[in-house]
């Protein structure tokens, strides 16, 4: 499945559309937050929580910066030490791909191959970079973020876009000298919340706070997660939710293929010179755009 | 310009390439706001100041619900009955488009238009219903959106998103009775906005308040527009933002004419269909935008 070679993609997308039927049962939340916000070790607690009640659950990770430093895949593993090691828990990063969005559409593909293992709980985890979150909220159910307490006035790190994705926000590293920031920061996000459209009408994002390190709070934000999941049920929203997903998915995959056909076709090194002509304003971006496909249209040469 | 016979569309490129060396040199802003934030009466009284200061402006509105009502053409133009007697302004309507990417297209052609034809200042109208604004931020310099004063605990209408995409706010209907609410809206947007990420490193988005029947504020609203243009001049952000959103602009085209040559070869009924069977689950996105690609890969029959 996460193999790049075309032939082991065809294989794979049959087996994708084999397994179809027999997904969509697991709860699918995504965890995110900026560096710092103690998102690994609150995953790992949290995972534990759900293990612990009985629920199987799978941790896959989307890291857009793993490409570069190569070593994340080994650096979640380690992480999680204590996760890996149970046997109701699964955890693995997504390998890294030449885009974002590609990312994302091979990590929906092994959230799908979780759901067909039989995971009550698939756990999407991404770094919060700002994009990342975007792509990621159109694979889950659920989205929560995690916000450190900041040191000054604003809280830390919150990208901008992402505050409006949440349906669960949780302030982490609640404990010991940071109880009361961290009791502020929760107070702060809920007033920011109230500027912020919530994705769903039945729902109000929920804020609430936790210590990963004394393992408080987490029950809490897991029954967050499990209502949420339940408002969507109980609305009808999942089901709308979740084929609205899908048809995203599908227009991503096939501007995806599209471009890739353009690439193969005219080169790459064609179209980067396009886009500095476009950059410098030496030719309109329609007419670019408009003579690049023209000459697509033509039979294959 | 605002043709959509294909061969009115190649005079149209044709012309926007010729223009393009004497364009570039207008103040481009988006002005957008919820219905009832007093859009136009607002855009009326800051485009009388704008001239009564010796500048000339063109307004161009994007209304995506104009398509249906039909009446939005003529409602404009008597709604700023004022601004469009001034021989130094134009008020024109962008014409309904099928999409909203080719709305916002469209405006960005009529917006270079008005550049060649050398008004100083272009101000681009836009309802805020969302997905117009995260559109209209790639034709502008400075992103104004209008609040006006809520009755309850809520600032009325702004759609998520919408507030991380401002430069400016102007809270609007600042007099009479709405003083005190506006004054205090104003706090709380102040507040709101410390918990979002400027779009530009070198500005904070700052709050005012204006009145468009005391005609107060104005002055200072534009003086905002005015810094905002000159911070992005001096940081040399001005030009890098500008070639961004031409290779925006020129993905965005090659996609849509990408997809439109989809659905010439394959037909929209078929496309229909296929997403029907994506949102049913009853096959997988990626398998179905590899088909679809494939068969377009063809030579044409």
């Amino acid at each position: 499945m996460e193999s790049r070679r075309r032939d082991d993609r065809t294989a794979a997308l049959e087996l994708l559309d084999r397994l179809l039927p027999v997904t969509g049962r697991s709860v699918r939340v995504a965890v995110s937050g900026a560096p710092g916000a103690g998102k690994s070790t609150l995953i790992e607690a949290l995972g534990m929580h759900v293990v612990d009640g009985g629920s199987s659950i799978a941790v896959l990770a989307i890291d857009p910066t793993s490409r570069r430093s190569g070593g994340s895949i080994l650096g979640d593993k380690t992480r999680m030490s204590e996760l890996s090691r149970r046997h109701e828990a699964f955890v693995r990063p997504t390998p890294a791909g030449d885009a974002l969005g590609g990312v994302a559409h091979r990590t929906r593909e092994a959230l799908l191959l979780c759901e067909a293992a039989g995971f009550d709980v698939v756990l999407v985890e991404t770094v919060g970079i700002g994009q990342s979150e975007t792509a990621v909220v159109d694979l889950v159910d659920t989205f929560v973020l995690l916000v450190a307490p900041g040191g000054g006035d604003e809280l830390q790190g919150i990208k901008r876009g992402v505050m409006e994705l949440a349906d669960v926000v949780a302030v982490t590293k609640v404990d010991g000298d940071l109880r009361a920031p961290g009791e502020r920061a929760a107070a702060d996000v809920a007033a920011a919340l109230r500027f912020v459209r919530p994705r769903l009408a039945a729902w109000a994002p929920v804020v609430t706070t936790v210590s990963s390190f004394e393992r408080s709070g987490l029950a809490e934000l897991w029954t967050n997660v499990l209502e949420h999941r339940t408002r969507l049920v109980e609305t009808g929203e999942l089901d709308r939710l979740r084929a609205e997903q899908a048809v995203t998915w599908f227009r991503e995959e096939l501007t995806g293929e599209l471009l890739a056909l353009v690439r193969a076709r005219v080169g790459a090194a064609r179209i980067d010179e396009i886009e500095r002509q476009v950059r410098d304003t030496r030719t309109s971006p329609a007419r670019a755009a408009r003579a690049l496909v023209e000459r697509l249209d033509q039979p294959s040469t």
